[in-house]
């Protein structure tokens, strides 16, 4: 008899794994976990079997089991917001203007800054709690609106915390390269010597997953990334790139000779820089939300990315200033509708890819072994999460084998 | 001493009123309650006298408090879903290939007519619900997948039923004239005969508050709208039209010329469309969920829309072929991201305007009199309402002057 510490049955699988069928669907499917793992994901005809008293059993009645969602690329943490600047922008005011009355990046770097950890918690939570209620299991959290040593480190821990305090797992980025802070004023070169130098001491702390960086003409050059890239791997630290998303700098490549996990936007990237990508086995992260915050017109190169096979991975970007959207499933509509990914696409864009942009082997599919993250939602086919919005279809979600509340 | 039956007090009030300051926002307002409708919003300073011991006080904690959200166009009311159709476009099926799959309009059709009213109130209960939770209060309901005089009854007799037990309040919209069906294929005209004819029998059921009617090139001639207009207009019915969403044919217009309450979508509208419109008070209703899903590209004429003064609501126009967005909020976003109106125009859109565009004076404001719909948020700014989007702001929603839980 096999040991499980619970059974799901009646259910239909989107394992999200390579098993020849879109979706990886298993039409007849049980699922059952032991020890916050799946333990079994597949026809319910072949579940082995287990002792009926003593294993709890749920009734999926029909409906689709999916893998906890991931979402990929945050900037979760921040405080105020830049409503102010929206509606100036919107009654006609130039980005001069803006900046004249204290708003972009700057002004969401005074107000982090200024934030208590209590106040970056709560905010934290109620954007994870958000998240956690469309089925998602993990989110990346990049810091980059501290800017020094100590908001910076603030931000991280205030993430750490989260991750003890909340049920979705968090991945810690370090973002130091986000922006110039106005401390280092025309001096992006000994910023970049800052950051470096801020790398060792959040590491010894725990507090950095994977370094990420705005490699942008109005950012830091291949030169400025390619050194903290270095430092990062100097630590064994996995690298990422905010990279090519208003013009081609070649930020992707960059990622891809490091080995980087991702590179994120890709808007302007070209084929050089997807053949490499593909060759290191670097994720494109796909922002739908910028793109249509911004207005953006050029679009990623999907038919190279596809071609060269790619990883494509869809994230919020959740952040005051270009994505100013909590939502991943909203996500799921936009790549398809603005980026035409298919359904299937943008479903493994927040699971199986996703999980790969995070260097996760652990979940993003139901497969025995996985992390026992997944999410019951009442739809007649996957496509349904990516095609409509607004009532939840979320009906249960576990996290490592344990049932949220929601 | 004043009679109220409750009081909030330090609240920032978005009035929505014609007060001349921005959103006529009061920033130490005050808001009581007598038997279901507004009795003062105004200073707290200037509240009057009222027993503190007998009325129950409510602390705004300094947040803001709004007229209850109206979604005045939406086609909540059908089942079965389109995610199949939107996966087979995604994955590059034609049109035809779709239509031939059984996909369109008609396979709406074909699920509203076989689903029973339990199935079909349900749900638009979750739907309503959805709603509800961003602050939305009062919902128009249009008929139009049943397409033959018994489905059409079911359909309104099951938004009755919702007006009946749910907190919202529902305004029902006869739009027989929404698509030909299949028993009058090539007879558009014999059609609007049948329409015309259902029309008495419904509204002596008390089922039509309003009638609407599809008016394009795929849809019905101006000559055909016409008609339905006088059939609406004999009965003393309030007109309105689907106009100028995919071409410019004049219904706008037509509209106008019977005095009707609003022309939607309209993006491409032509002035003498627009001077019509002023002349007769009639609202444009944009539709930007659609606008978004369609990837349309044509822009609603605003600068024209603003310079003759016709007041602009903005609608979800919930409906699973062209805009399958439950969330009014995710309107106000894309009003503003994709349409550039102002934050102030988007909240007018959904408050007052919208009010006017169902002919409803006793609500969209807060102001003396006025039905006591209204929610509280936790914003900095009424701006936020159109900027962020994911983490619910509402705090608290009142409806006819009860509490909901939500
Ligand atoms: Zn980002
Ligand atoms: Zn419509």
């Amino acid at each position: 008899m096999a040991d499980f510490d619970a059974v799901w049955l009646n259910a239909k699988l989107a394992t999200m794994t390579d098993n020849g069928s879109p979706y990886g669907a298993i039409e007849q499917g049980a699922l059952a976990v032991k020890d916050g793992l799946i333990a079994y994901a597949g026809p319910q005809a072949e579940l082995p079997p287990f002792d009926s008293l003593t294993t709890p059993l749920y009734d999926a009645q029909g409906q689709w089991l999916l893998p906890g969602l991931i979402d990929c690329h945050t900037h979760l943490l921040y405080a105020g917001n830049r409503a102010n600047e929206f509606e100036l922008r919107l009654q006609g005011a130039s980005y001069q203007q803006i900046a004249a009355a204290g708003g972009g990046i700057a002004s969401t770097v005074r107000a982090t800054r200024d934030a208590s950890e209590e106040e970056l918690f709560k905010l934290g939570k109620d954007r994870l709690n958000a998240l956690l209620r469309e089925g998602v299991t993990t989110v990346e959290i990049k810091s980059g609106y501290g800017l020094d040593l100590a908001s910076e480190q603030k931000l991280l821990e205030v993430a750490a915390l989260l991750e003890q305090h909340h049920p979705a797992s968090i991945i810690k980025t370090f973002l130091g390269a986000h922006a110039l802070p106005p401390e280092f004023k025309d001096n992006a070169d000994g910023y970049i010597e800052a950051v470096c130098q801020m790398l060792p001491t959040l590491q010894q702390l725990g507090l950095v997953d994977a370094v990420d960086i705005f490699c942008e003409g109005i950012g830091f050059s291949v030169a400025q990334s390619r050194k903290v890239f270095a430092a990062a791997t100097a630590l064994g630290l996995p690298v990422k790139a905010h990279a090519e998303q208003l013009s081609n700098l070649g930020g992707s490549a960059l990622v891809a000779e490091f080995g980087g996990l991702s590179a994120d936007h890709v808007e302007y990237l070209d084929e050089a820089g997807v053949a490499a990508m593909a060759k290191a086995g670097t994720v494109a992260v796909l922002l739908p939300g910028a793109y249509y915050f911004l207005r953006e017109t050029q679009l990623p190169p999907l038919a190279l990315l596809r071609q060269y096979q790619v990883p494509m991975a869809v994230a919020s970007d959740l952040n005051p200033g270009t994505s100013p959207f909590c939502s991943l499933q909203l996500m799921l509509n936009m790549a398809c509708t603005l980026f035409r990914l298919t359904p299937e696409e943008a479903l493994l864009g927040v699971t199986r890819h996703a999980a790969t942009a995070l260097g996760l082997k652990d979940r993003g599919q139901l497969q025995a072994g996985m992390r026992a993250d997944f999410g019951c939602y009442a739809i007649t086919q996957p496509a349904e999460l990516c095609y409509q919005f607004g009532v939840s279809p979320l009906k249960q979600l576990v996290i490592g084998g344990t049932i949220q509340r929601f």
